[in-house]
């Protein structure tokens, strides 16, 4: 397994750092073979940048898709469900633009995505329903489709597998995100080299709005689209559902993976080797993407990772974990340091889950602070300086069964409110 | 029905003016009889502020009362309910300590709590069980019993039934406040004046650890426990249960209600005109301690109150008000004064309750600004002038029944990160 340099989300660079170009990825690294992309500025973005991308697969490729569970939906998440259940997970082509989000924009916003998939289908050469559409920017705000459809020709011929468009790819599907969020992975199957590809946006916004979560992962490995989806949505449960930034489940989210087999490699079988070193490969892509996802959050100083073990359930392990992760006095406390462990404790027992306050064990940044029902003397100056690192850990053991769970938070700060407060016009 | 000037939250003036010293209650208004107060400063807050009270009932009151619903339950809770049990829900007296909660303590928390109540039942004679013990402030400290016990003596002997000593206990009862908050009411029941008079305290604290929220009412009406604690609990559900600042649910909160007879009055009885009089002025008083809660609420500029309509049942149309009003998204966008409708119906959408989104309707203080699926054309700059109001009203009708509910917030701004995020020594 490889990773471009600096995909993990531990090793980059805080606060205004964080806004320099990032370069492209590792010039030595090759793409999965097979896929192709471009991006353009359209004219969506008020400040000209990069606001569609497309993503296309010279074979139709297994797709497995993960939507937003909002009731909420955009009109691109409603089509692009439709499009997956049609080609019966075979598509060619993912079109995403930035700086809107097609969203309560009535039955306008899903003649314009429509309109995207069936030109992007032309220019490609496939059907309509082979083509997934994504936005993401501002909801309610009617999209100017004729811009994506006039930049759409140029793109299709400018679209190629270098690393530099991919790159650009990633950037173009950027909103608020203050650096572009790649991953790769490779691994072996049936002695051939099956790569792996992933991009992400995170919560951001052009117009400050709905955090919106975009990510496309493609391989060329092969693999039965029924399959792909089942471990996709098994990673999804231990990635990118759990993380959170604000609590706010956006109306855009999606995530989707394509396989078209280019490497040559056999089909991956279930329950094989292959399929547990695909897994693999898959996971550390969508772990490395969401984890960059929580380091760019909106206004984040800092990562935490909260660990629930010693649980009945791992449902209910996950429960307390994001209970905590969401928590607003939790993440202040975070923001400033402070080993406030009073309100993880707090944060747990309003969780829903039954556990015994007097039992559990919490541990901050490897220092324990609380234990049978009450505080453990230690420094609380050593302790804080521990907690202003660029990640932290934080792990409640409830020492009453053997599940566990894991969720990821950043900090909630000045900066939050600030990008957030702001006037959107 | 009258109430004191000044005791509805939306009169308050904001920012630093909050921190003005608030008067003491109308002179000319009297208090319910047979209610004595005492407060003291017995050394647990830093500042030496007042940090003790005590409320005795000359008589044995009908009792009703309302904890956290939070799994971690702090000692003087845990024990308050025991007592409550005990007696009957027959109750003599309330102490109070700010400065520290008194939770996760281990058994040196009960045992500090329980020779609180020992020797409040000491001094004012009665029994042990007929003592309700409350703390608020930081969690997980050993609360330094002995100053409360010192204290206690001097505090039973300086008890007496006026306005100066009841706004003092008022204020030994505050963490981080910025004001006192109190409201008071009367009605007639068979031909005698029957008065109520509430205080509470709302989310601050002398070292921020946990939003706890503390409130009393004593009224000389007469009533027995069990018809007094289901209308406690019913309006509770329209009142303190429907207000949020953080989203976190202390685990020291309490409503405490005594009603002592010493009016004279005859006995409310089940389904009169006496019980709905009584019961629509304890909401009063219940009402305006919620409102002047989330005034005050930490770095708050306004309230917001939610209005969801036309849900097919309350608890629904509950649900989807509480989401919208902890929505970090949609509180930050009120800090900025932000007609982000967007927002709103995208928190609604995650609330777990179906409704269609094309037929709902949203309204912010006044503007209808969203319909059928689609943003309504409105001007964003007289929008954004009414959402700085310290009032602000949104409703959301969701047009497919007749059940509604509200929620109250405030917003959430760059100042409840600064309270939350100082370290705490």
């Amino acid at each position: 397994m490889k990773l471009f340099p600096g995909s993990s989300s531990g090793s980059r660079a805080r606060g205004d750092a964080r806004r320099e170009r990032r370069g492209l990825p590792d010039k030595s690294y090759s793409l999965p073979r097979g896929f192709r992309f471009a991006a353009s500025a359209c004219g969506l973005k008020r400040n000209k940048g990069l606001d569609l991308g497309l993503l296309t697969s010279d074979v139709p490729a297994s797709a497995a898709g993960v939507f937003t569970t909002n009731l909420v939906q955009a009109a691109p998440v409603v089509l692009s469900r439709k499009h997956l259940r049609n080609s019966h997970g075979r598509m060619r082509a993912v079109v995403v633009n930035s700086g809107n989000a097609n969203c309560s924009t009535g039955p306008e916003g899903f003649r314009a995505s429509r309109a995207t998939a069936v030109e992007v289908a032309r220019r490609i050469g496939c059907a309509r329903h082979e083509v997934v559409v994504c936005s993401t920017g501002v909801i309610g705000v009617p999209l100017r489709v004729e811009k994506i459809l006039r930049a759409l020709p140029r793109l299709a011929v400018a679209q190629s597998d270098s690393a530099r468009d991919f790159a650009q790819f990633a950037r173009a599907i950027m909103t608020t995100d203050l650096v572009p969020k790649w991953a790769s992975a490779s691994c072996r199957i049936g002695g051939k080299v099956v790569r792996l590809l992933g991009c992400a946006k995170g919560s951001g916004m052009i117009h400050p709005d709905m955090a919106t979560m975009l990510a496309f992962v493609v391989t060329d490995a092969s693999i039965a689209a029924p399959l792909l989806q089942r471990v996709v949505g098994e990673i999804t449960q231990r990635t990118f559902n759990a993380i959170t930034v604000d609590g706010d489940t956006s109306t855009n989210d999606t995530l989707l993976v394509l396989a078209n087999g280019a490497s040559g490699c056999p089909r991956v079988a279930r329950a094989s080797g292959n399929f547990r070193r695909f897994s693999r490969a898959l996971e550390t892509i969508c772990h490395s993407l969401a984890m960059q996802i929580v380091a760019d959050g909106e206004g984040a100083q800092r990562v935490v990772e909260i660990e629930v073990r010693g649980a009945r359930s791992p449902a209910g392990a996950k429960q307390i974990a994001k209970t905590i992760a969401t928590s607003a006095l939790v993440k202040t406390a975070f923001a400033g340091g402070d080993p406030n462990w009073g309100r993880i404790l707090a944060a747990a027992g309003r969780s829903g889950v039954p556990f015994k306050p007097e039992r559990a064990e919490i541990t901050m940044a490897g220092t324990r602070v609380y234990r049978r029902g009450r505080a453990l003397p230690f420094s609380e100056v050593t302790a804080s300086k521990r907690l202003v690192a660029p990640r932290v850990k934080i792990s409640m053991d409830l020492r009453q069964g053997r599940a566990s769970a894991r969720a990821w938070t950043c900090d909630l700060t000045a900066e939050y409110v600030r990008i957030n407060a702001s006037y959107r016009t």
